[in-house]
């Protein structure tokens, strides 16, 4: 082994618990509800093809030569239209084009985060979240949730206590990866004023919002801080089209401050420079073409019909014996099963069935909740949900045998 | 001004001087030097369009879905290839595709900096390296170079003294950005073995390796590690095929031991997850087409062409009064005027006058030499670079007049 000083965070370098799990799946026969990827049979790829040719012919050298790094043009003025649609006015200079909203929180990271610096997130929460932060050697704590999303109360404790001064506060409001779960309106409007009366940066990330099964979307908390006195500058909201359009085009967006944008600015200058303008142009293209509302349509039905599937399937195969609660949206169902405390003990027997989920302990921060697992119901198609049910049923009795006999 | 905890390196934010020229670009009778693009008229769409069309057609959720960070496998196994025709045996751990070679060096930072941490870099430089280094809170320490690259007589100095101890060591040996300048073989196989008896890491930034008018270019420090003993897993080569093939493409990779590799994965998992799947499979396809040496081939005989135009100008115009060494390769002429001892005095006149030059103290980290300026050869037609210089020349004229009636 080479001695590379590397920083302290990376010494020990540690993977995504949902990484790990990737080898399996070159497996044919596994059924996954692991990932967090949508499904690839409704990827619009006519749509995306004749957008993309359209740019590359009307605009090749605006398509292929470096870009500004705020955006393409095209793209931003789509995606203000789009976030209008949403419920939320926004100003040109309030947006910043990102490869992927991963890299939106990447940047405030770097903004606002210093070794040390105390964070507040959501728990359970996003691991790729918890690793970036992690990377920055930021000192984070977590915050209760449950399912109608973050604590609200435990949260203000924490921003009163003067000992603590976190940077930034992390949550996924709509539809949560991993949870499922749905801030209410109450707490989003609380939220807001605590953050306004504790000048603090929120995160709102909200890939997910748009895949609302049950009727229009919960308001953002960035359309709500219309309703609540200084809390605009406070919140930074991030988006994507990876969720709803495709992830492959790395397409997501930062709202914030103009003064925070500037920062982030610099900090994708020192990165990619630009997200890649032809796919900016073919975004733009195709949000300005229409398309999108009926891509989104399509998802939301086969979503939420995988949804029903889902939990169907689970209350059938264990009755009263699992708790979820039924997500209102995006991707995710999050679950427990009475006797099967820690479930990384029941993923063993589930690959033996050759089904995956992912174990929920990746999810915490600090809290470590050991019960939970979550479930994707975007990846499978009918047949293989009812059929991985079956099989996450057979590996629950093959933990509960061998438990009987240990214990 | 809403009081933000910015990071002390984002307090004042300081933007690229190259990026505060930008705004003068909207005048269409400027002529600029000023940029580091290349020519758009020369990119190949219609290869890259049909590169394009055919990956999506043959796989349209390989495109559209999330990827694996390390890169697409076909873009992997296309970049091996492509650096075993220049000279490098590469294994599959040692290459990770990233959203332009900007961003390895970012990952690199993120792995091997911390703030106060030693960075060494050859002065002048490229500006956005500074700038990345900056933003991580280094300590940068400026390696004096001249028309043979960077001083290894000084790094060993450097090397030498205990209280340094540099974290990384950057140089872009070959065509260099400002300078034009390519290490002399001497000085590379010198440089690889300072750092493999140092044992610190050194950065070859190669973007414009390909572009060398002269004969095929000179031997890469990565190729040359396999003529010094231990120096290879202390190398770490960027490269890009912005400058060869689009720069909207966003496409670069980094070759490095699998150890840091590893890590540069955890940075970009955190980052942007993966560089878009259907570019990365454009690009696979474009190589594997063969389409890339004939499109060097028109790119090397323009900007040769645009290069002997340039100097040929210059020396007309200004005489003696001139100093530059003829880059062998690459974008960039660096010359320095008799007379002119801050090159920033200059440039309001060349706006005056319509021409667009980059003044040489931006690229420095500390010595700040003010003399210079920097001329790109490759974004102007032959024409625009014949009237370009004619500018030029006016605005020194004016300028002489200036300090004439002031002194």
């Amino acid at each position: 082994m080479t001695a590379y000083p590397f920083v302290p965070a990376l010494r020990e370098p540690q993977g995504s618990p949902i990484r790990e799990l990737f080898r399996y799946l070159s497996d044919p026969e596994m059924i996954s509800f692991a990932g967090g990827y949508p499904s690839a049979a409704l990827f619009d790829a006519e749509g995306i093809g004749a957008a993309s040719a359209q740019v590359l012919r009307d605009r090749p050298a605006e398509c292929l030569q470096y870009g500004a790094t705020e955006g393409a043009p095209a793209l931003r003025s789509a995606l203000v239209a789009l976030m209008a649609e949403r419920g939320a006015v926004v100003a040109a200079d309030e947006l910043l084009v990102t490869t992927g909203s991963q890299q939106g929180f990447d940047f405030l990271v770097r903004t606002l985060v210093e070794p040390g610096s105390v964070v507040l997130v959501e728990e359970p929460t996003y691991p790729a979240t918890l690793q970036a932060l992690r990377l920055a050697g930021a000192d984070v704590r977590g915050v209760p949730a449950d399912h109608e999303g973050m604590d609200v109360d435990a949260l203000e404790a924490m921003l009163a206590d003067a000992t603590l001064r976190p940077r930034l506060i992390y949550t996924v409001p709509t539809f949560a990866n991993p949870t499922g779960a749905t801030l209410t309106l109450a707490r989003r409007l609380r939220l807001l004023e605590l953050v306004a009366r504790y000048r603090v940066v929120l995160v709102e990330d909200d890939p997910y919002g748009a895949l609302s099964f049950d009727g229009p979307p919960p308001a953002s908390l960035l359309a709500l801080c219309a309703q609540v006195p200084d809390a605009r500058p406070w919140l930074v909201h991030l988006a994507s089209l990876s969720k709803t359009l495709a992830p492959g085009l790395r397409i997501g967006w930062m709202i914030a401050a103009p003064e925070i944008v500037r920062r982030a600015v610099i900090a994708k200058q020192v990165s990619d420079l630009c997200t890649p303008p032809w796919i900016q142009l073919t975004a733009a293209q195709y949000l300005q073409a229409g398309r999108l509302p009926g891509q989104v349509a399509t998802e939301v039905a086969f979503y939420r019909d995988k949804r029903d599937r889902l939990a169907a399937a689970l209350r059938a195969a264990f009755g009263e014996r699992i708790r979820f609660a039924l997500p209102a949206g995006g991707m995710f169902l999050w679950a427990a099963l009475d006797g099967v405390d820690d479930a990384s003990t029941l993923l063993p027997h589930a690959i033996s069935e050759k089904v995956l989920f992912v174990p929920g302990t990746g999810f915490y921060a600090v809290r470590r909740a050991r019960a939970a697992i979550r479930l994707s119901f975007a990846g499978t198609d009918a047949a293989q949900v009812d059929e991985g049910v079956r099989r996450l049923a057979r590996a629950a009795a093959r933990l509960d045998a061998v438990t009987k006999a240990g214990g």
